[in-house]
């Protein structure tokens, strides 16, 4: 299985290669470095005795057995501005790899676009692939101009449905948590709901010079008390996430009293009713800190997006597969093509150690050990799942 | 004086009619609409019976009697950008009116430049008015231009020295102080010195979904404490104002831990000694909260102006010339043309309440009873200090 990982980060740093900027890895939807991408998977993929073909939404698909039988294995080929090597493509090529290991009825996709980069759309390619990919083309004609533009028909677009029994995603972690465990694997039992609010104090703009401490109404020093409630009370609340990105100063200028600070909220959980009671009470310190210093508090809601559990019979084969690995349990805090499949199929997703919990950064890596582990876990799932 | 008071008001309103932006009061250094507001100034300086003159620098003099007793009243007439119409302009047009009202040896000087706004350097106009301006053309030959472009003679402006035995400013007080204690005048007795500094904070970058709390290093988190203690401090500091006002944090995006944030710390306080030992104080903080969260803090010196004391005798003079208005003793915290001229002359000011402590700002106002008092106040200083 050594020499096999060593193939797939290979075949990953060739693919690389194929980017709109030289010296960076971007390689948005259907940009034109996908065409080299489509060629290089497609010749990978009949070499491990698939049927290859390219679907309306620009997904490169192999196939081979029943559809009866047929288990999806997928990731994205798109990726972020200055992106790295691995994130979605090794899940492909892993897959090609597990195709070449086992003689399962498989579908190996490679989703044309996930990261939404191209038209602030993500998941076009997988949405396409559970035949919901109509809404997107009503709703921005560019994206069937991009379509048309890469050499396919958009109105084939319902065509791209592709029938299968369960689906499986093997993904970097993106994340710190598996390196911190010193594990290699992750299986992920659920990807995390998310709450996203815009919070904004409004104060007064004031000399820095002549406006007197105790008679300021400064929106910044609100905020920041906020902040620190913020992250007081996720560090209180097992396995949440609470992020303040964003935080704008109006006017900004070091000599002038902050008059308004526009800031946000990101929150994630794989309970949705433990996300939703923790945004109440992130959101409600905010207006008593900002009445306590006569600073006015606007909280809107962005996103509210419910978790997504992976199929529970799938997780406890995908644990049962990674014996000898100590994989760790855990949520996805970031969003996945599973999650646009598993409302449709029974769904599971397999996590390698992201090294410095780096990722969408050149420096993201995978370590040869991980992805061997990966391989060997991946094709006992695969062939207690078809047996 | 009422009468005075409301011809002044009015005056103040006309001028802020000569503007580089029309809707928006804005005059920068010698900007075209300067013209008409010497045209106007200097006829209602000649109306006061004096001898009007343009220096190389643009300032508009108007000066009667001889330089061995003469009492400079000044103050600026450009302003920043979408400024009130009180901000110098009131301080100039008093003087004329103080000019009517008293037969002393007088020079009323309206400085072409003090916001620093068009060339980013401060205080041209007074510092030619002190035989300093040299340095200025020196630096930046846009200066020379300027002056050349508005018909004047920049290789003139060492004679713009103007010698007197006192300078005397007028001024709105720009802050919330007055208004705050019910009064409508204040003596300065010291303009307050300055310490900038900007304070970087550089953490980790993160994916907000995918790392746990525990395993952040969040500028922003780092910034928020420290801009806490920073406001903890000053308020304990008697008389110190400290200003966090700006927060720019990177990458600035909701879903994306904050990396980096680069913060400013603004502090002012009539003391040096005490200001110097409280920016080591306010420092402090953020070296020992960043090493707690494997935050790198960075600061930099940006400014160490010393404190501008008033004259004693003067001070001791304009408050009793101020008697029976209860004018409050105090501290500027913002920069004005006394400071210029307070080391080559002795040096007073007397403070106008701001309304709502607005400047600035086209909201910056002022109340006829307060500018009444002001020419009476400033009517017996005037007559004492000649007498």
């Amino acid at each position: 299985m050594r020499a096999l990982a060593e193939e797939a980060v290979a075949r990953c740093l060739q693919l690389a290669q194929c980017t709109e900027e030289p010296g960076r890895i971007t390689r948005t939807f259907l940009s034109p470095p996908m065409r080299r991408v489509h060629l290089l998977v497609g010749g990978w993929m009949r070499e491990a005795g698939l049927d290859v073909s390219i679907d309306a939404a620009g997904n490169i698909r192999g196939v081979r057995g029943s559809a009866e039988r047929r288990l999806i294995i997928g990731s994205h080929l798109d990726t972020v501005p200055n992106a790295g090597a691995y994130d979605g493509i090794l899940g492909v090529v892993l897959g090609i790899a597990l195709a070449r290991v086992t003689s399962a009825s498989l579908a190996i996709v490679g989703f044309s676009e996930e990261e939404g980069v191209r038209f602030s759309v993500p998941f076009i390619g997988s949405r396409a692939l559970i035949g919901s990919a109509q809404d997107l083309l009503d709703s921005d004609a560019r994206v069937g101009d991009a379509i048309r533009e890469y050499g396919l028909d958009p109105s084939r677009i319902s065509e791209a449905r592709l029938p299968g029994m369960a689906y499986f995603e093997i993904h970097i972690e993106q994340g710190p948590v598996l390196e911190h465990l010193g594990l290699p694997l992750g299986v992920v039992d659920s990807i995390a709901g998310q709450s996203r609010w815009s919070v904004t104090f409004t104060g007064a703009a004031n000399h820095a010079g002549t406006t007197p401490m105790h008679l300021r109404r400064d929106a910044l020093m609100c905020a920041a008390e906020w902040f620190l409630a913020v992250r007081q009370t996720a560090l209180g609340t097992d396995g949440l996430v609470a992020t303040v990105g964003r935080c704008e100063v109006e006017p900004g200028a070091g000599n002038i009293v902050p008059g308004r600070v526009k800031s946000s909220l990101d929150v994630r959980h794989k309970n949705d009713l433990v996300r939703l009671a923790a945004v109440d009470r992130l959101l409600a310190p905010s207006r008593e800190i900002g009445a306590r210093h006569g600073v006015v508090v606007e909280t809107g809601e962005m996103l509210n997006a419910g978790a997504t559990p992976m199929d529970s019979r799938l997780v406890e084969l995908l644990s049962k597969a990674c014996e000898g690995f100590a994989a760790h349990t855990m949520t996805s805090g970031a969003g996945h093509d599973a999650m646009v499949m598993a409302p449709i199929m029974p769904a599971a997703m397999l996590f390698l150690r992201s090294p410095g919990g780096v990722s969408h950064h050149p420096d993201e890596s995978v370590l040869i050990d991980d992805v061997a582990a990966a391989l060997i876990c991946g094709k006992r799932f695969v062939e207690s799942w078809n047996g």
